[in-house]
């Protein structure tokens, strides 16, 4: 048996699709955030990140860091086992009473991941309603769509954000039928928001359970950074939320919030949850610290949405075509995966700025762009600096402007 | 909808057959390893921890901590993304090439963790190999049932350790249908190990790919720590090796090592790596510094083996039902869920010892037990205290001894 020849000829296929991808390996510093040293093939370099999840930079607040640094001298590096068997750390219990509080809910169950939260959560939940229906919105992550497939529920698709097509399905799976509506509020690639209210409303005329995803959200949105739901004033509406602990909070990790029965029942019925080591209480007390301080403070969020602002109005205004969308995400569109990489490339090779193309399979062919994510750490020097490389390198690959006569 | 009574429901039916399950939480203690503080309903008090995974008690050690630590302030508390976009960390990229040489391997793969390791890599692997047939031992943990099941393929599953059975499903199977032979290398509840030679030899004979668990070997066997593989002297015969770096190593995560190709194309097709948060370069850093000291260092080992000889010699001496095996894992067997759970609550209030019962579905039914790792920190007295508990626990519950005679 040859098992290289199938190896081999996978990632030929990808190089031959121009898919193969090529990690940039990064040293983030803590103290000069957003800049980064990049490991480049001709040693390191500095460059200035503006492609991070860290979107509010909570990953380097001294609070955050100094509850991670003292809870690891304290208690070690690990958790040391599963949350049933000797894993389970005052800190992560710490932790799940503040998600519980911020999400305005009975309970919160604190996973390795965003991803395995919704991949475990979503099965789980749905597995414990006989004869489930899931509905899903088109755009859901990849997570999302894991978790609905291993359910083993049935599962239909509404159109993105189309409320007449849920309803029509809502409509048709009838009213006595265990219902889950699965969407997120914050869609990360293109930067557009749900209707929550509108979907709340369904739920409720029909009979829905519902599960958000706010892991673009959470930390960002809000009055608390409980995310988009509490921004919107939804947050008792919604059954299930979830989010993760890596993005606006700046650490890693992922959770649900819900009334006590559902998370109780996730915690006794997740394999993904009950067969893996927990996180580390050094994890666990830094995503602490992150979320009770975002809870008390708003001015990440009011410097995050000016610089947001400020990026967005910068490069529309010097005719580069970025989508435009009410959140912080700022995607700026190519169209084409091979320029797409090269003006990344060029962004980093040239003007020591590190933006990661985005290209199939995580947007649609045709759609490929860079997603830009400005913090509140990006002054305005950096932003200027990333207008005027961009425009550079849509000239230089002759890339077209949305306005020609303004990047003249 | 009456949603609540599902979950209701299902948790009636947990208390009802005795399985609920609450979580002890406790405080671990770097520097008075394994004693924790136990957070009681009547408040904090000293424990000793006898059920930890941090089998070496690595996530104590200072130069783990201190990796983590430095790093955390250099570089903050999360990776701040995906490996793909923004998360690729020089640490994390570090901690897979010592992954690589420790198992003397081309390339490693860093995972959240051992179950997401054995979740997508055994389903992308599998995936990979058209009309693959996956050949799986009947004690497999969950996260690589999980994996098998995720990727589509047929399997069969063989009594476990039973080569002839084995070899018969082979030869079913024919020697040009690609094959994947999954398997641990140490079973965490009855501490038994499989026949990796005779398995290679099968594999080699019939031409299967082979795919072993180190999650309980990796940093605990082997002249550097390579795990079971080392000891006896075949990680040259395996072609895929996972493990993780949550026990031995006492830091969380997991990975697999293997050839380049096979590690660069489940880089690239698995999503439970591609769309999740790379691990926080504090904590690679932290794994990095305790597969390196391992690599280097037996003493960790030596002082290992002796306590774990020490603590199976004393319980056996004073007639407690010890489960035989090699290995470092102490299965003291009880046989009823009911009283397992009176052992290990008398043990912990009465005794101050924590042991977390093992039972259905982490164990068969009637094989109920309790599960003790003796690390290199519990000295002679902890053993002798942990010995005169458990035959004080024996007799109040009048479980049965293996010889009375001693423990009269």
């Amino acid at each position: 048996m040859d098992y290289d020849s199938y190896f081999d000829e996978a990632l030929g296929l990808l190089h031959k699709e121009r898919r193969y991808r090529v990690f940039i390996t990064i040293e983030r510093d803590a103290e000069r955030f957003p800049r980064a040293v990049w490991h480049s093939d001709e040693g390191p370099r500095d460059v200035v990140v503006w492609c991070t999840n860290d979107y509010l930079g909570m990953g380097r607040h001294p609070q955050v860091i100094d509850a991670m640094v003292t809870t690891a001298q304290r208690m070690g590096a690990g958790a040391g086992g599963t949350r049933n068997i000797a894993g389970n750390s005052a800190p992560i219990v710490g932790l799940e009473r503040a998600l519980a509080e911020l999400h305005r809910k009975d309970a919160a169950l604190v996973f390795t991941s965003g991803y395995v939260s919704n991949e475990t959560g979503i099965a789980t939940i749905a597995k414990l309603l006989p004869d489930c229906l899931i509905l899903s919105d088109a755009q859901n992550h990849n997570s999302m769509i894991e978790g609905v497939r291993r359910s083993g529920a049935e599962k239909v698709i509404f159109r993105h954000n189309d409320l007449e097509h849920l309803e029509d399905l809502l409509r048709q799976a009838g009213k006595t039928r265990p219902k889950l509506i699965v969407f997120e509020s914050v869609y990360s690639m293109d930067g557009d928001v749900s209707p929550i209210h509108a979907i709340c409303d369904l739920a409720e005329r029909y009979g829905a359970m519902t599960y958000i995803d706010e892991v673009h959200a959470a930390g960002l949105y809000g009055a608390r950074g409980a995310g988009y739901a509490e921004e919107v004033d939804a947050l008792h509406r919604l059954d299930v939320i979830e989010a993760t602990l890596a993005k606006g909070f700046g650490c890693v990790g992922g959770y649900i919030a819900a009334r006590r029965n559902i998370i109780d029942a996730v915690r006794s019925h997740a394999h993904g949850f009950i067969f893996t080591t927990a996180l580390p209480p050094a994890v666990a007390a830094a995503a602490t610290a992150s979320v009770r301080h975002l809870m008390e403070s708003g001015e990440e969020r009011q410097r995050h949405r000016r610089q947001v602002a400020l990026t967005k109005g910068a490069l529309a205004a010097a005719g580069l075509p970025v989508k435009p969308g009410p959140t912080h995400i700022v995607p700026v569109m190519v169209g084409d995966p091979e320029r797409a990489k090269q003006a990344s490339d060029m962004l980093l090779a040239e003007h020591s700025i590190y933006v990661q193309p985005i290209n199939y399979p995580t947007v649609a062919r045709g759609t490929e762009r860079l997603r830009i994510t400005p913090t509140p750490f990006h002054d305005a020097a950096m932003i200027e600096h990333l207008t005027d490389s961009l425009v550079a390198v849509w000239k230089a690959l002759k890339l077209p402007f949305v306005d020609r006569a303004a990047a003249a």
